[in-house]
């Protein structure tokens, strides 16, 4: 079973508004296995408003609409559903006995512009509104259903739990939903999807997501199936042929981002962390140390962001420094070794690099990176260059391959 | 004039999402006088994208579609639209040697499926993508004209303001704009709103925007008149009232996060600045160092997690640590002071806290911060509990103190 989703509602074709009704409309329709195929925003247009109606009808089962069944000529989407429908509205005295009743309790004289809220649509079951005045409407036509639920937030989730969820629980019975999270570091979203879409492709259920944020990335799997049995042996099914595909590039099942999992193995082996930062300026350490508990393995480090505190801080020979450049495999490495003597960590990260925009003038051009991982008995350094750096982001890329590096290592020994 | 949004992509259907691009395409289209009539998220499908959009063709002047033009078979726009337009598409050589030039810098093989991104729709300009591989498109159809944008925001908004803005201004030339921006620091979201909500709410034009994102706030005043003058004069009346109210509590006129102002402050003054950090563990350092030239006064420093590097890097007596505990204005105002002593900074900013969950075992209460700002000559602590804290916000809350601290110290003298 399919579904759209309308916001009604000039308010959100602005730039400082979204629609987030539709978010947890698409939960609940999730849940029972309903699949929501597309979503609109229509501003206080009675025709616009009943074109896109009468097109949803024609293209999927369920319709809701939210917003737009307040009192003021703004709200014109029990007008716009009726003529996308060809059906009339009456009035109807017992819901505007209800608004009254509502005003009176509040104190307050009922506007008179509120009749306008008690207008049904023909042949419509009226939803009442526990939360405010605007009645939801629920009407089928052959095997369509619209549904009208009121814009505020509080209002049409009280309204769609208590009184849609039992009717389309009658009508798409709840499915059995099991979703698998594999998180994935080390290549680009375009490799990961080269080797893996020839598997998810095959499979319409369950359903793939691919997301991709600053070198991390995540595969989700959402079966939905009749039975729980069912659903856990179609993911085990298709997620063990996917973590065949990746091998090693997955670094976590249970959803835990990198900085998560190298903690973990950190903590279990009684291991300490430090780093050395000079492009990526804390960013690194923030990362690290934003995990609840982290001061267990992580000890601290130092953001030797001029030439002066490499020396000073880390040890870094002068001359080593103009032999090769701040953003040198030599200078990575002996950041690494000087971060390790001055803290005693087991292990240490350390990131030179020049995130721009600009390249410096003696040496390494924007974008490159050198990253050394290791311990006292061996660091190994890692050299790469991001194209068209952001600073922003280029930074954030060397941070997770410095993570996925030692997460590396961490598995090795 | 009138536009639609169309966001491409099945992600955008799951109830974990929200399409964001079209409220930065909303605000740029607005600018232009152009106004946004309807917004749609459509999952990867073909087919039901081609009818999308040549419903939003036959609805309005300009139709913007995001998304959908990777590399892999859920990218499915450029077919869509080729579709909709019943146009043919060509494969363009010239694009894919881009792409895979691109490709050679990172030092990697292309796969073969991004061949796909140099399919070009009949007719279409091409919109080359400066931040990634997909290519956007321009197509003109009589009056009507469908613009294909890539969906990384990064990418559309480079992408946006280089390539359509120009091409829209000559369509649509626009109205005289002019924002005036306030940076605001040092009170809460609901003071500042309480002390200017008199002021803009008198006025229709200027349109007035608070926005807050942890203790750092903007407002943000917007015009639209006929002429430069106009628009100006406006800001100008209401600005000032503003400006009057709010006083010192402004920190920056031209749009400048505090981190740029304090850079700013230390630069002129050829002083350099060094930080030592506990519970922020590397945050505001990684605040201060993404700034594009920072490396002029920001000379690095510390992020002394562990008590032993509190007392091996920056000098902290342990007793003063075991008498006053790791959270106090005594360890603050010593890791100030051992952070200028090591580096030689004109200026220290360091922070102990605790940024919770918990509450350690012998002090600090989760949410409990101090903040030392100083020269060797003087050193100020500041004190302040955020209540229930939430990891990630109160460490941005601390920093966010620290640079305030500090801007109103670099004012003083």
């Amino acid at each position: 079973m399919e579904a759209e989703i309308i916001a009604v509602g000039s308010e959100m074709l602005t730039a400082g508004r979204v629609d987030t009704n539709s978010l947890f409309l698409t939960a609940q329709l999730n849940d029972l296995g309903i699949e929501v195929t597309a979503k609109h925003v229509i501003g206080d247009d009675r025709e616009r408003l009943a074109s896109a109606v009468r097109r949803a009808l024609g293209a999927v089962r369920l319709v809701i609409i939210s917003g737009g069944l307040g009192p003021t000529e703004d709200d014109v989407t029990r007008d716009a559903v009726a003529l996308a429908l060809d059906r009339r509205q009456t009035f109807t005295p017992e819901i505007l006995a209800g608004i009254e009743q509502r005003f009176r309790t509040m104190n307050r004289p009922m506007p008179e512009i509120n009749r306008r809220q008690a207008m049904v649509i023909e042949g419509a079951h009226v939803l009442p509104n526990e939360r405010g005045t605007a009645p939801g409407q629920w009407i089928e036509d052959a095997d369509r259903i619209a549904v009208l639920l009121p814009g505020p937030p509080h209002e049409l989730k009280h309204m769609f739990e208590r009184q849609c969820l039992p009717r389309l629980a009658r009508i798409a019975p709840p499915l059995a939903i099991h979703t698998l999270v594999l998180r994935i570091s080390g290549m680009s979203e375009s490799e990961l999807d080269q080797t893996i879409a020839p598997i998810y492709k095959r499979y319409e259920n369950p359903a793939t997501t691919v997301l991709a944020h600053n070198g991390d990335m995540q595969v989700h799997l959402r079966a939905r199936c009749a039975s729980e049995r069912e659903a856990k042996a179609l993911l085990a099914e298709v997620g063990s042929q996917i973590e065949l595909a990746l091998g090693d590039r997955i670094y976590s099942r249970n959803g835990d981002p990198l900085e998560v999992v190298v903690g973990q193995k950190l903590a279990a082996r009684r291991a300490t962390l430090t780093v050395a930062e000079s492009a990526t300026g804390g960013g690194l350490a923030d990362r690290i140390s934003l995990v609840a508990g982290s001061s267990a393995y992580f000890l601290g480090g130092f953001v030797t962001y001029s030439r002066r505190l490499k020396m000073d801080l880390l040890g870094v020979p002068e001359d080593l420094l103009h032999r090769f450049g701040p953003v040198s495999r030599e200078t990575a490495l002996a950041m690494a070794n000087g971060a390790l003597r001055r803290t005693g960590a087991t292990y240490a990260i350390a990131i030179t690099g020049n995130a721009g925009p600009t390249t410096d003038g003696d040496e390494a051009p924007s974008g490159a990176f050198f990253v050394a991982i290791g311990t006292s008995q061996d660091v190994q350094v890692a050299h790469r260059v991001w194209p068209a750096p952001d600073r922003v982001r280029v930074r954030a890329f060397a941070a997770q391959m410095a993570l996925d590096l030692l997460n590396r290592r961490l598995n090795q020994s």
